[in-house]
């Protein structure tokens, strides 16, 4: 069925077809809304429509799991545009050969990947789209499915329908351990966000899906060997070993290793709640329920430690097939070993001088279990003491200083510090940061080869299964780009454009990070007008949730892991897009456009908006005690967007501001910022807003502004 | 753990108990977000507050279908809360006796339903609800599920947290068939789909899924007698036998029976796709790409069809355990009857003298393999024909008229006319259809005991898995509500807040009736900017698709199941919940309330809003074909709003209008919404431009307004 033959009168929509495609115009690497950026790109003139007569064929090496991606990229495809390709619900609309070759794209694998994903395989492609097709190449597998994920987003609506340009990639990876870190131990995810977080991470390419399984508030995952881990400490919320198995076949599907994480010796009160016997003291223990570091540590002296942990990680290293096992090591505060005579008697006979040295002992022991059991140890930076064997890795938190002192010495590392998800930072902060900078820059080459690369962390206090995505996406894709491409990739412009194009795409693949604020708004509203939703919708996606470990600091009740995440801090976004594109406006303002009518009129709608968006969310407050705790916040907005449309005024005006004056306004704003801390809330705009306030101040007229 | 102990610094919201609950305002019956509204409420004074101490007990009949309820009650009730209630994740949180006894909410249920649930069991339940605990008691299971349903719409916020008012309720339907049919064979419908929109059955106490499970263009069940029927008339979207089955338990764990259709004589090519033999024509034939209606129709005059019919019945009689069967029988057109000689032999040898008595010997011959089966036949009107047995159920597409004749013949039935609900009408027009009106009223007592209830019907041809939670939902809640509350509940600002309030709910179960919208924006705009992705969300929440079926007619190119439904028409939603308000807000404005000002502004705002949208459409319509297609609308809303705020500007300056400029623009109106219906769309606020401008017509001053 071609367009031709479908044109009745002259409107020919979703076929456009070859005839009627127009060409393009040309577009730089940066304009493509492809993340994380390809290693070469280079544009050519035309572009492949996307028709339902649209295949994809296979062939060289072929197996289940390339069929089945096939199948996944079609009805991705489909999502992407709504066509019903042809073959649509049968498996024809992948090809195999002979009929591989007449296929729209035609994938060409070398040959598979390792049965057990290893690190460092070869994940390189290329692709080549013409008008007349497409070609993908790739050495292995995983090839092939990061390819497939660049050629969907290379698709896009046009004047013409739907379609790819023609374009040349080259593509492959800058690190080969490129992580997500989920903590399913403080929050329980369930199945299905696990799932889907996996299917965002094969959209931007991560490869490494590090799963915290166990903490002080809980043990994750079902132990046959020792079942009082979950039947004691879990409150029932656990992973049994069939969807385990469940999440790495189907992250393998993805190009996904699984790296599971047992945090000991601390961290682990979980297990201690149906096994006490382990920990150092005289217990008894329960599940932990707030957040923090705690006295709580496995007893490193006594041996039927070591002989539960040789049972126990020997069946969770035949569980996850991954070559790496962590072993967590963090934050041991030692006061349970200093309180036990036993442990001190034990330091005393084996010239153990101090916690550090406990902990390291401790360590060596676990990493020989770890190795007997035929893998790999991962760990945090703790672990890494005198005498580790250099084939330990090491999870720096700690920072570029820590990993590249480890590569000094001789081991590998990951960079974790920087791309902290949980601490509310901007997609741009964690962006700049590079597995390679700071003391990593002056690392030798062969240093440099220790460093595979980096994960970006979720730690779970504050989220659940509802605003997890949230917390995740987009901003992950950005870190994500930082691990695959070049390591010049570094405009922010250009990243935060196509972040947010991404953004869009992963809600197709089923991730909630975009529709939990609205649901969450309406719990706390309840029915409210149109009006009143409108106000609060504002008020959420204006604030953000203060940062770093500030939210602790601010509670006015201890959290634990029994509170609601159900306030306005929970449904505000790490990063507001809407403050994101108001300073974004208000630089281009005082860097001189303030005579660009537009814009001011832009700036001057937004702050007009925010300054009455309070007098509708008073209403919501007096009947909702959720909102009422955000009403500090929301008034605060309100009193300081209407300082900056003062300022905004006198800059029309050309009316000066006294130096007094400004300085009482930029006070307020200080005041303000503080009030919304009383709600947990923090006011992105505030630095646009006293920017307003300060170039005011600078004489008032135009010209003044700097 | 109580609210005085985590008291620290006054706060204490989401633990706010007995202590801190403020009695709340009398309440009617009409203001309670329930739906359906209870046969009979009364509110007291009072709240129960719901905090994390909350459990639910059940005493009398247990069973696990019980325990599931309670537990899914549990998760659905953490939903609306965020609450992490005590027990959450073990099955502690549901008691049985004796500690039921002590519960928050104690159920006790009399016995069982049937095994296969029946038509007309009880279905009642009593709740009570006192600031000190609630008692939900019901003499079968199936009232206690619903019972569980209306305490969950009764939880609300409150400025001291979340808390159901102190209530009685005394309920049952007034329908005993309370249905939803879903077209299954049009566009396929993912089993995902199926059991979100059974969920949002239950929620609104429907208790009929009838299945249209076969189509000229697709049979969507596995059949092991006949593999053909899905091999070559399915495309390979079909359910298997495993799957249906775990619908049916899905179904039946919500109070929910499953009537399967199969659609015969006509309506029947995908049928023959694998079967040819079946038909009256001589073939061959393919799955059917276009809608409408067709000729094939089976070969009633064969035994071998009886042969066939009888197997499959036996075969599908015994997977769908539900006591009625529905064989279809609508829209054969006979064609194929009588363009076949041997058909008219058949004819001419048994005295049959017409098409219709041809068909009326088909039903009368299927209808005795269905009883041989064991089931009762249920069809649309068709099958009523001269000598059908009188335990044949109709099922009404043609209305009240059909369906009280068939009742004074003795014949039972439900109405559906009325309740299409994939013609696009609003809430209020469905909502005020009854089965008991219009020729219907007239029946005797016992004539009006055979109308046994009604259903919704969601015909495919232009909705799939993404958009098709849109067209059932909110409004199937309002149908539900005409078929379980009393006749008299009929007040449509009342309905129309419940149900506002019941679709937010709803969204919560997993339906995607209200996260549909941006995304499919998204899609058909391509990465935009904030303001025309804004713009577009504008016009698609303003608009809606043109109603009946006018949507065939007025297409440019016959839409086919091959059509992607990925167009404005596809993405606006049947009702604009904007213009219905807009709409409202004019009516008050022209009944006298034109010098209200603050009414006056909103207007304003939103012809404003308006009449500049199409401004920013523009340009995004420049770049994407699917944008393109709808400009025409968008044109002419703008151009609309433009004429109805000259008009309100008029009014506001008293400045009459001469009645020549308002005949104009009145005119222009009507060429407006011409130009829309280009793009398949309408413009629902018209009529309410019009007023405006008759209004300004009518002197222009305020108190010429009628």
């Amino acid at each position: 069925m071609s367009c031709n033959s479908l044109r009745r009168n002259g409107i020919c929509l979703f076929v456009a077809g070859i005839l009627a495609a127009a060409p393009m115009l040309a577009q730089t690497p940066t304009e493509l809304n492809v993340m994380p950026l390809p290693a070469k790109v280079q544009i050519a003139s035309g572009v492949l429509p996307i028709d339902r007569g649209f295949t994809i064929g296979f062939t060289g090496f072929r197996d289940e799991r390339l069929d089945r991606s096939g199948q996944r990229f079609l009805a991705t495809l489909h999502r992407e545009t709504g066509i019903i390709f042809a073959a649509a619900g049968s498996q024809a609309g992948v090809l195999a050969p002979p009929d591989a070759a007449r296929a729209t794209l035609l994938v060409t694998t070398g040959r598979d990947s390792k049965p057990v994903q290893e690190l460092g395989e070869d994940e390189s492609y290329a692709l080549e789209v013409t008008p007349a097709g497409a070609k993908l190449n790739a050495p292995t597998a995983l090839g092939t499915l990061h390819g497939l994920q660049t050629f969907l987003q290379l698709v896009s609506i046009t004047p013409n329908g739907f379609s790819v340009p023609a374009i040349s990639i080259q593509d492959q990876p800058r690190f080969p351990w490129r992580g997500l870190m989920i903590d399913s131990a403080r929050h329980f995810m369930p199945i299905a966000v696990i799932k889907r977080n996996l299917d965002g991470m094969e959209a931007v390419k991560m490869n490494v899906f590090h799963w915290h399984l166990s903490d002080n508030q809980g043990f994750r995952v079902e132990s046959h060997r020792f079942p009082k881990l979950t039947s004691e400490g879990s409150d029932g919320l656990f992973y049994t070993q069939e969807e385990v198995r469940e999440v790495i076949a189907y992250a393998r599907d993805r190009g996904i290793r699984v790296v599971p994480e047992f945090d000991m010796p601390g961290h682990s009160t979980a297990w201690f709640a149906g096994y006490p016997e382990l920990a150092s003291g005289s217990g008894p223990y329960q599940i932990e329920r707030r957040w923090g570091i705690f006295d709580p540590a496995m007893d490193p002296t006594n041996e039927k430690t070591y002989k539960f942990l040789n049972d126990l990680i020997g069946e969770m290293a035949r569980l996850f097939p991954d070559q790496y096992f962590h072993i967590g090591g963090d934050e041991v505060n030692g006061k349970e070993w200093s309180a036990n005579a036993r442990v001190q008697e034990f330091m005393k006979a084996h010239n153990i001088r101090d916690n550090v040295e406990l902990q390291a002992y401790f360590s060596q022991r676990v990493q020989e279990l770890v190795v007997k059991h035929g893998k790999t140890t991962i760990g945090w930076d703790e672990v890494l003491i005198r005498g580790v064997p250099k084939k330990v890795v090491i999870q720096s938190w700690r920072g570029a200083e820590s990993l590249s002192a480890a590569a000094k010495q001789g081991y590998s590392g990951i960079l974790s510090n920087g791309y902290y998800i949980d601490l509310g930072w901007s997609a741009a902060r964690h962006y700049t940061v590079d597995p390679m900078g700071g003391a990593a820059a002056n690392l030798s080459d062969d240093e440099k080869k220790r460093i595979l690369g980096g994960e970006s962390t979720m730690w779970s206090e504050f989220v659940n299964a509802e605003n997890v995505d949230s917390r995740i996406w987009p901003r992950n894709a950005a870190i994500a780009e930082r691990f695959w491409s070049p390591q010049g990739t570094t405009d922010l412009d250009s990243m935060y454009r196509r972040m947010q194009a991404e953004s869009v795409r992963l809600e197709w693949l089923g991730l909630t990070h975009r529709t939990y604020q609205r649901q969450m708004v309406q719990r706390m509203t309840g029915p409210a007008s149109a009006e009143e939703t409108a106000a609060l919708m504002t008020l959420v996606e204006t604030l953000e949730p203060v940062k770093d470990y500030t939210r602790e600091a601010l509670a006015t009740e201890e959290p634990t892991s029994q509170t609601p995440l159900v306030r306005v801090v929970d449904a505000v976004n790490p990063e507001s897009s809407t403050s994101r594109r108001f300073s974004a406006n208000v630089d281009q303002f005082v860097a001189g456009s303030c005579k660009d009518a537009a814009l001011t009129a832009s700036l001057r709608t937004q702050l007009t908006q925010w300054a009455r968006n309070d007098g509708s969310v008073e209403g919501v407050a007096q009947r909702s005690s959720i909102v009422e705790e955000a009403a500090p916040a929301s008034a605060a907005l309100s009193q300081s967007a209407e300082l900056a449309l003062g300022a905004l005024d006198r800059i029309g005006q050309a009316l000066p501001v006294p130096d007094e004056l400004k300085k009482q306004q930029i006070d307020a704003l200080n005041a303000f910022e503080n009030q919304a801390h009383k709600s947990q809330l923090t006011i992105p705009a505030r630095a646009a807003f006293q920017k307003l306030i300060e170039a005011a101040g600078n004489g008032g007229a135009c010209s003044g502004v700097r």
